[in-house]
């Protein structure tokens, strides 16, 4: 055994015993060296294997930290497999706004929401960026910005990408009125009504209400809470039903919280381009990962402006400002139509303060920031769970994002929690709201992106009971 | 001959003699009483009777002018009456695109433009509301103005309808992304696609672009410059074409100027009633009128809930704030639940501000200097096109908005005239693409609502030239 494997085996070993607990930080790299008496880039390979086994987590600039260790709650069984995904009429709108409308309380524990807390948010300093934006703003903007954009904003996000190694123009990038409008503009720029979307399993539910909107087919192929899509049944699915698009989420899935490998993306965009379908990537999610870097997106694999590539703010810097923005590859004169012919342009006041407050850079810091939040919140909720839920409970813990994709006991209605739940003042996403086909029904998903403290405890508390009592005898 | 029909008779001639030019402001009525020897209630009848022969018009808190006098520019024609109008397939959309396109050009003069300048608005005051409030802003605010908008700036504007005597309940109105996405959602939720749509003729091209897009068909009815549109075309191609949907600009329309009088949208909604055929309403000029008080909505004679009323503060107040309004009567639930699957929301920042801004009340004072304006610039802009534009020449000034209508000699190409004017720096928008069927071939719409200066004087001059040049030998 290799010194670092040793140094890696003890450290494993007192993650096990509890010396260690998740969320504590490890020694930094030096002081271990120091006080081991080993090498730094022992030291260094020690924690790559201790991450690549899943016990820490690397969080940029902040060190190492235990993710795993002592848990006893199983991870979320492997999805049934259905060989042959077949066509659904999609159906489900009616039951998501009921669910939405019943949770949409003032004061309740917002354990269902989609959003993280506004609280996470840098709202002070964009505030001043907005007032001083606006103060400056030049009149023509209104109409400039009119359609694909506020110039330096797109010059801003194409940047950003362009640091991690993805290349995409400014002049590729339409603002949109947050991610949601991007999706929608591109199903309709690649669709008509009666035709088919391959979706996954459990999904999004504002993707089935989107197509059953515009009176489109549904094609559900099962995805996996750790690694996503099943790449084998996508292609059979796209093979017999010759779909007119693929929606999915390569990072951080809603509900899932899975994420696909570099290499599972380019797999995927292989066989989008052999099938030549039109991919329209959801990408609100990829700044919140709890690993080393951001995790690219399928985009970065595409060479023939096959991938449809939709991100936003509102959910890592301003919710509320509704700006989010596609780059819609081939697609991208067809989406900037049915943009100037929908809404015309996003907010030009929130778009230029975004372009600023991304320009002078505290941008970085608060995201660090909140993603140390959310991964330690992901801490506290799942050891809650493992507290307070009975057995028979299962989750994997996500790589990122916010929300936990939970495994109830067999035969506890998921729907029928949320009611006793909402009525006890706690929302939560029943299963079957992320399935054409109203599957998942002993599904649950929880958003931990709000503040932690005795209120949300109390609350999963008192879900677990709920649960215990749904179970059958 | 009664005592103030002598006056008026007086005060007529002293206009045709062109002592009173247009765009004079009359002595106030305490002062006409003085120097004429009369009671001031003379003088009111006299000038109502001006004012009835459209020789004056009367500026709430700023008297009177003169709107007319010497005017050699005859009339538009009447429309030709279609005794059935028929169905058609819209397929304008591409031509629109490429109309908009070419005119897109830094530094052209926006004749053909559909916003006024942005220097008439108050952007200081804006600026300055939006940097309090946003530093002020509830940060869960950002989450509960999900989907219907911001619960002040609804309040506003249900109480700025009230003060006009309109009952609209604040939690009817649906704040949009600007009156455009108002009017898509109101489309969305009363057709599906091949259902057939009303509209006038000629129409803005938004609305065919929106029909072209949601593959609707659409039924022209036509509409006169000055009264809108023809009521028994309308209900003859009801019965005939049983649409599911009207939309219609009651006042101030666009591209035509033209306004229903009350009684007019009165018989209106007696006929959308009377068919049960839902009425989208596109009100957003009104604001903008040169009359003694805003023009009342046919929203405001509806009592089944069957006009659905878009309006929003793009042209009035807020271009690119990208904030509008729909006050959808009993279709409210589907109009607030497709804007919950297409966008969510507007931008909660331009929201607030526009209701703070309502609240503290300069946008009175603000729309009293756009309207003078207006009015200052239409007038400058007739008197222009009478001089250098050929005889054949006609058009009908509107009463409110910026937009004028004009009818060329008989032959002109419309088409031709934006192309060989686009290249030389002066944008038009021509009848074609304000028609399903390309009609209006020979008209062009001019925007009188840039700061009138030498530049545009020469514009319309060289425009005048253009025209010259194009008509038949």
């Amino acid at each position: 055994m290799k010194l670092y494997e040793q140094l890696a085996d003890s450290i494993a070993k007192s993650i096990q015993q509890g010396t260690l607990c998740r969320g504590d930080k490890l020694p930094s790299v030096r002081h271990t060296s120091f006080s081991r008496k080993v090498s730094t880039s022992t030291v260094l390979e020690a924690y790559y294997l201790l991450e690549a086994r899943g016990l820490i987590t690397a969080r940029e600039r902040s060190g190492y930290f235990v993710t795993s260790g002592g848990i006893s709650i199983p991870s979320s069984p492997e999805p049934a497999m259905q060989a042959d995904p077949e066509l659904t009429r999609v159906d489900v709108s009616e039951l998501v706004f009921q669910v939405l409308q019943s949770i949409r309380v003032k004061n309740i524990v917002p354990l269902g929401s989609a959003f993280p807390s506004p609280l996470l948010f840098p709202r002070a300093s964009l505030a001043r960026t907005m007032a001083s934006s606006i103060q400056t703003m030049d009149p023509w903007s209104s109409v400039d910005t009119l359609s694909t954009g506020d110039a330096n904003l797109r010059r801003q996000i194409a940047l950003r990408y362009m640091i991690d190694g993805l290349h995409i123009a400014a002049d590729e990038i339409i603002v949109t009125n947050g991610a949601l409008e991007a999706l929608n503009l591109c199903l309709m720029a690649v669709t008509r009504p009666g035709d088919t979307v391959l979706i996954e399993s459990p999904t999004f539910y504002a993707a089935l209400q989107s197509i059953e909107r515009i009176g489109l087919r549904a094609v559900e192929v099962p995805s996996h809470p750790k690694d996503g899509i099943d790449l084998e049944a996508m292609e059979r699915a796209i093979e017999r039903h010759r779909p007119q698009a693929c929606w999915l989420m390569t990072n951080f899935q809603n509900p899932l919280g899975s994420l696909l490998s570099a290499e599972k993306k380019q797999a995927l965009v292989a066989l989008i381009t052999k099938h030549q379908v039109p991919l329209i990537e959801d990408d609100v999610y990829s700044e919140l990962y709890f690993g080393e870097k951001r995790p690219m997106p399928a985009k970065a694999f595409d060479t023939e402006g096959l991938v449809m590539h939709c991100s936003s703010f509102s959910k890592c810097l301003a919710p509320g400002y509704r700006v989010g923005w596609v780059a819609p590859g081939r697609y991208a004169q067809s989406v900037e139509r049915l943009k100037l012919t929908t809404t015309i342009s996003a907010s030009a006041p929130a778009q230029i303060t975004l372009g600023r407050y991304l320009q002078k850079g505290g941008y970085d810091k608060h995201l660090r920031n909140l993603r140390h939040t959310l991964l330690v919140n992901q801490i506290k909720f799942v050891e809650a769970i493992e507290r307070y839920f009975p057995q028979g409970t299962c989750l994997t813990a996500p790589q990122g994002g916010y929300f936990l994709w939970i495994k109830l006991p067999d035969g506890v209605d998921a729907l029928k929690l949320h009611q006793l739940a909402a009525a006890q003042g706690i929302s939560i996403a029943p299963g079957p709201i992320f399935s054409a086909q109203r599957s998942f029904t002993d599904y649950i998903r929880l958003n931990y992106g709000h503040l932690w403290d005795a209120r949300i405890e109390a609350s999963l508390a008192t879900l677990g009971k709920l649960v215990s009592n749904l179970m059958p005898q």
